[in-house]
Parts: C-alpha cells; sequence; structure tokens
C-alpha cells in the first residue's frame, strides 16, 4: 500500500488521517504541537467553528458526521440586535430547517485523532515537524532535548500545517509558486457569556450578530450553555476607543448594551486588561501540489477571514475533494494532485474573496433595506424553484456547487434581479424603464 | 556615529553602502555570493539595465552618475522591427535628448563596491549570510568548512538580499505582514549578437523590439559592441514551439527573420540547447519597515517584471529617498522608516502594476494604431507644455514625481484625452458628440 505523510494533526490533518486510514494506506501523521487530548489548554485560535454542508459531508464519508453534528448547537437564523439593546431582528439563513451548527473546535479535533488512531495502518507522532529541504520530507522531533532529524520516505505527503504552514514555507522558493497574505485592517478580541440560571442567557439556536458600521459582535452558543462572544474592529479602533479595560467598557455599554450586560463587567475588564486583538489574514497559493508528490490543503494552502464560516468546511471538503480525486485517478498520485489543484486552486480563491466579502456584509448591510430586500427576494425565488434558484449564502452554505461555480451563478442572478429593479422602478415610472433598459 | 547592517551587495546595497559611508555611519555589508570582483562568470540575473532619472540622481548623490553613464550606450528611442525583416518604425522614447542608457550590470556593481571600500568606515563581508532569527541580526559565515553563526548588533538593518530576500523571509510570520509573489506565464531567454566587421550589428542608440502579439524579442547595445537579446513567451510557447533547438531555429526564423540571421544558426541552437527559459516575478509587500530598525529596499522589498525597466532605477530611488528621509528626520532611525515606508510602500505598488501593465504594451499596443496616435498626441502637448502636460512614459522614466502620482497624472490626461477623442468624433458625426458627452 501507499504511505502518505501528513503535517498537522489539526482539523484538516486528523480528517485527511481518517480518509487515508479508510483508504488503507499506510499513514504517518506528524504534530509540531503536543498531543491536544493531554493538554489543559490549548493556546491560539478561536474556540467556535460554524459545520455547514461541504463540512457534513466530509464527515459523513468517514463516518463521523452524526455523532459530531450531535455535539453542536444547530443555528437557524441571524438575530441582529439593535443598538437600544431591546430590539432585535430575525433573518433566516435558508428555507425552514436549514441551519448551520456551532462546534467546539477542540472537542471536534479530539474526535477525529481518536477515530483515526482506531486503524492499525495509522500512526501519530506528536511534537514532530515536518520540513522539505530539498524536496526531501525532513522529520524534526521536538520532544528530546536536542533536535532530531529524520529524512523520511512517502509517496505521498500532505501539508495541513496551518496558515503558516512550514510545509508550504520551505516550498516558497520554488519556481512559478504564486504566493499571498494579506491581514485585513480589523482584529478580534474572544469573550465569553455564563449561564443564567443554568440556563442560555440568550437564545441559543441563532447566530447572534449585533452590526455597528465598521466594527462589529458576534456570539455563538455552546453545548455547556455558554456563548462564545467575538468582538471585530479595526486595530485604530482597539487604540482609540478600547486601550484601557475602562474605555473598552464604556464602548460595550454605548455600542452593545444587552451584550454587555451579560458579559458582565469584571469579565470584559479583565479580558481587556489580559488580552490584546489577534489579527486576520487571508493566504492564497497557486499551484496547491508541487513535485509529484506534495499537497498543501487547509489553511495552508488557503487561508481566509473567518466571515462566511467555510474556513474548516472548505479544509474537511479538501479532504473529500482529493478522496474523489484519487478515486477517479486510482490512486496515481501525480496524476491527482495535478487535477486536483487545478480545479481547488479557483475554488478557494473564490470563497477567500467571498470570505472577505462577507465582511461586508455582516458589518454593515445587514441593516441596509436594499439587502433585506434582495435576501427576501432570494428566499421567496428559492422556494418557488428549489433547484433552479439558490441565494448566494445558501450556495455556499447548504449545497456542494463548487465554490467558483457558485459565483458564475450569483453573477446571473444579479442581472435577473437588476431587471426585477428595473421592473419595479417601470411600474413607478414608466418612462424610465425604456431608458434603464437600455442599459441592461 | 550609528552602525548600518546592509545584507547583499548586488545593486541596491552596494549604493546604500556609498550613501551611508557619506553620511559617516558605521557600515557593515554582508554578501552571500563570492565577491564579483574576483569571480570570472556572475551567475543569474539579465546583463543589461536601462538607467534612467531615478537611477541616474541616486548616483549623483554620491558622484557617480557621470563615470557610469560614460560606461554605458545612450538610447533615444523604440526601433519596432516588422516581421518582414525588414521594414521598421522609430518611437521616439520622449523630446528630442531625451534618452535611458543601456548599463551593464556587472560592471556597475563593481564599480559601486569599489566606490564604498575607499570610505575606511565601510567593511564588505563576502560568503556572510543575514538573517533575522527573533528579530536578532544573526550572521552566518559560509567561507569556512562549517557554519559559524554570529550575532551583530546594529541600529539599522538594510535588506538588500533581492527578490528572493532571506532577511524578508524571516520576517513572513511577523503580525500584519502583507505579501505576494507572482509569477507571470511568460519567461526569458538571454542570447547575443556579436558585432560584424568590428562594428555594431544593428543601430547601437536604440531599443530594439520585435512584437509579435503574445511574445517579444528586444535588444539591447553593450559597449563591446556585442547586444543582448533577450526572448519572451509564454511557458507554453517555449514548450510547444521551441522545445527542441530546431525548433526554436524554426520560430526565429519566422517571427524574427532579421534577428536570427544577425544571432546566427550555431549560436540560437547552442543556447537552446543549453538554456531553459527563466520565470519573472513580482513581489509586493507592506510594510517595508520592522521593529523600528529593519528596512527592506530593492529587490527584497518590490521585485518587478522588468517590462518598464524600473527595477535597477526604483531600487536606486529608494537609497535616495531613505537618506532623504533620515536628513528631514535628522537621523531619528524608528520615525525615518516608518514615514519611508509609508510613502514607499504606495510608490513601489504602482511601478509594479506598471511594469506588469507595459508587457502588455511591449508585447502588441506597440503596433496599434489608437497606441501610436496617443504617443504622438502626448508628446505634442508635452512639447507645447512641457510642465504641464508629461506622457506617462516620460513621467516614471525622465522625472522623479513619485509613481503614484504619476498615476494620478495620468488618470486626468486620460480624462482630457477622452474628451479630445470625442471633439475628433463630433467633428465626424456631430451628433454623436452630444450623445457621447453625456457619459464622458
Amino acid at each position: 500500500m501507499p504511505k502518505v505523510a501528513i503535517a498537522g494533526a489539526g482539523l484538516v490533518g486528523a480528517l485527511n488521517a481518517c480518509y487515508f486510514a479508510q483508504r488503507g494506506w499506510d499513514v504517518e501523521v506528524y504534530e509540531f504541537r503536543r498531543d491536544i487530548r493531554t493538554l489543559e489548554h490549548v493556546p491560539g485560535r478561536s474556540i467556535n467553528l460554524a459545520l455547514s454542508q461541504r463540512g457534513k459531508c466530509a464527515l459523513e464519508a468517514v463516518g463521523l458526521k452524526d455523532y459530531i453534528v450531535d455535539q453542536g448547537v444547530p443555528m437557524y437564523a441571524r438575530l441582529v440586535h439593535n443598538v437600544d439593546g431591546k430590539t432585535f431582528s430575525r433573518q433566516p439563513y435558508g428555507q425552514p430547517g436549514e441551519h448551520i451548527v456551532s462546534i467546539n473546535r477542540r472537542h471536534l479535533n479530539e474526535v477525529m485523532i481518536t477515530q483515526a488512531e482506531k486503524s492499525k495502518n495509522v500512526r501519530f507522532f506528536f511534537e514532530h515537524k515536518v520540513l522539505l529541504l530539498s524536496l526531501n520530507v525532513v522529520v524534526v522531533s521536538l520532544h528530546l532535548p536536542w533536535k532530531v532529524e529524520t529524512t523520511v520516505k512517502a509517496d505521498l505527503v500532505i501539508a495541513c500545517d496551518g496558515a503558516y504552514s512550514a510545509v508550504r514555507r520551505s516550498l516558497a522558493t520554488q519556481p512559478r509558486f504564486d504566493y499571498s497574505q494579506e491581514y485585513i485592517g480589523h482584529g478580534y478580541i474572544e469573550l465569553n457569556i455564563l449561564p443564567k440560571n443554568d440556563e442560555y442567557a440568550l437564545e441559543p439556536n441563532v447566530f447572534h450578530l449585533w452590526p455597528r458600521g465598521h466594527f462589529t459582535l458576534i456570539a455563538l452558543a455552546n453545548r455547556d450553555k455558554t456563548f462564545t462572544v467575538t468582538i471585530f474592529a479595526p486595530f485604530s479602533e482597539f487604540e482609540d476607543k478600547m486601550s484601557t479595560p475602562k474605555d473598552a467598557e464604556i464602548f460595550f455599554q454605548k455600542n452593545f448594551p444587552d451584550a454587555y450586560e451579560l458579559l458582565g463587567r469584571d469579565h470584559l475588564l479583565d479580558t481587556f486588561r489580559r488580552v490584546k486583538p489577534q489579527s486576520l489574514v487571508s493566504i492564497k497559493c497557486r499551484p496547491h501540489d508541487f513535485a509529484d508528490f506534495v499537497l498543501l490543503t487547509g489553511d495552508a494552502a488557503h487561508a481566509m477571514v473567518p466571515f462566511y464560516g467555510q474556513g474548516m468546511n472548505c479544509g474537511f471538503e479538501d479532504c473529500l475533494v482529493l478522496k474523489e480525486t484519487l478515486d477517479v485517478c486510482n490512486d496515481d498520485i501525480p496524476k491527482a494532485l495535478s487535477m486536483y489543484s487545478a480545479s481547488r486552486v479557483k475554488d478557494t480563491h473564490t470563497i477567500i474573496d467571498l470570505a472577505m466579502y462577507n465582511y461586508e456584509e455582516l458589518k454593515d448591510l445587514v441593516n441596509h433595506p436594499s439587502y433585506k430586500l434582495r435576501k427576501k427576494f432570494d428566499l421567496f425565488l428559492n422556494r418557488l424553484f428549489p433547484n433552479w434558484w439558490i441565494p448566494l449564502y445558501s450556495m455556499v452554505t447548504f449545497t456542494r456547487i463548487p465554490y467558483h461555480e457558485v459565483v458564475e451563478k450569483r453573477k446571473w442572478q444579479d442581472k435577473v434581479s437588476y431587471f426585477r429593479k428595473k421592473m419595479i422602478c417601470s411600474i413607478r415610472h414608466p418612462l424610465h424603464f425604456c431608458f434603464h433598459l437600455e442599459f441592461c
């Protein structure tokens, strides 16, 4: 059987391990950190993730979907909190029943590692870092007082070592390797809302959103009846308006009065005393395959800002697309990698751009009448013609339509929608209609 | 006096050394390669460079301009070679007398190293590589059989270690460091035309150009009466049409019959037997300064495709802008670096984009009637109003107007030029004029 070496036992690495375990390959997984199952506290990265269709399909193929979904909290709509702290508006994600699932990152990761380990053809090596030196796979052991470098032979190397991928950095001087990393001007800080009388302090089955123009607050429910709350704001706003815990308190009281009450003064002051805003990066590269045996997947290939909730889902879909491609190519690795990269680069570039665009939506657009009208129009047509008219958000979140096709379909919808606007306009001002038609 | 450590003794590193020698600082220059003055053959990088106003100004400030310009070959126009191999058209670069200078890279580099070394406050260390490890400047000696790593203390570190900068790569995981590298789909191969009867085989004082749509050939004169000839073509074209020396010969005979005659069959076959097409990359990053004491300049900060002839000129201008900024800031290094980066990022991003755009021009546009007409219109207005209307190419090449302002001015000119077109249109079709005016 072929041997695959996987760099990284995070979400995508662990899922890839499950896939190749099922395929019967020899699997070696090298993880830079210690086994998270043995850690009290896992540093870095946000706590919550929103699992949607692409992620679910990828988990289903290795028999993990139902178990994982059961461990999460379904969310059926966005609940927009107005600045008065008392009124809300509700925006369903899709048709009745369509939902995303709030999942705990750590729990999900632990389940997948344990699942992969059940196969006797899978071995995990924690505290081992993978580098590619002149395209040789070198594994550095970090668990000893001295570093030991070993060269590993593998038929396939999959880098799932995250946005700061050491494998990708080893490849950075490969000729004709396009790469970009772009930080956005916004940072984020995570907070918590504790249960109230042993119950959820807010409605659990929605995605809570406090859009305030250039900054925004979100909250997702956890199974332990807490909420993970995240504020996103420009770094300049953190510096100007939230530079001291006291200033942060005033900022929250003014902009998110209801959330402020639930977070509690002490927790807010303590968090802003301890924590600095974290940065957010988009990473694109092309190709994803190298030298016929190396493949970048997950954040190592395509880190994105979190505003479409697709980072994990896209990474999980990578595993599924790779499996499907290897199936089509009868395990011809070079052929499969090249085919995978050709299609996946296009799709991942698209979702990275969409994620960036969705930030605009979350920050502000959700409050615009024209946005709300379009959302209603989309859902109305979708109810009438469920296979023919699927709103953008639904195509991304509730289908496996390749991301680049999603955007093509949306462009076509925009044209139709433009015609709709002109129709409305024509009813009001018949003469204008002729004028506008010309420029459709 | 403050101490500056310069990574790289290439063109920009050596010029920076001259500048800081003049400033009286302690200067240490670390160069990865051996001293090029001791090498028989210098590997990599193209042989010819076109020196223009920005480069000249930068050389003048350290008293090197006249000597360097005297060693070059002035070029006053593009000479476009038609596919019949017999007819040409001539496009002056600017007003009579305005020219760029073809310079030999190696000679220029050697002169600048020697000039810098004349100051007793400058020391060169060849076969030494600079890395930043946790923002400590670590110099690795490569001239011994074993590597020796030394930590160096410096008030300022300037990375001039080229497009594949090791210093920049050490900084790649710094938070909020934007970076992109983009390879174009075209590669290049260099050839030579030897003298004919001890004279130039082509007119020396022009930039020779064979534009053929998606591929192109150029030739620049050297002082030894040879020409350096470069073919730029898509990699796919190299693979499909020039994969064997024989195919390359047929390709040249068909597309560049006059150049083929001068290159000679043997030289052409031999080159295509030995050499593979080299790739071309654009590199952008933001910021150029780090931690109040590290600055990226030259290709380490902004590699560009060679189609505007501004790579070296922009790198040289970096040295001059840095000097001017340190002057303004009275040698307050953190303040100067931050001010430098804020303005230089914008300017270098602009010239990188312009260089990419100019490829379109070199490949094809120069043959379009509308392009030629615009060129003539620009030069005509420039002659009438030399300070008010400067063509884009002239602003980039013959002035020190900051690159980003060049583009703003051009946008304004485009609006005026659009109006001109409509005026012409209105004379021919008076009724159309009213229609177009509406959409100006």
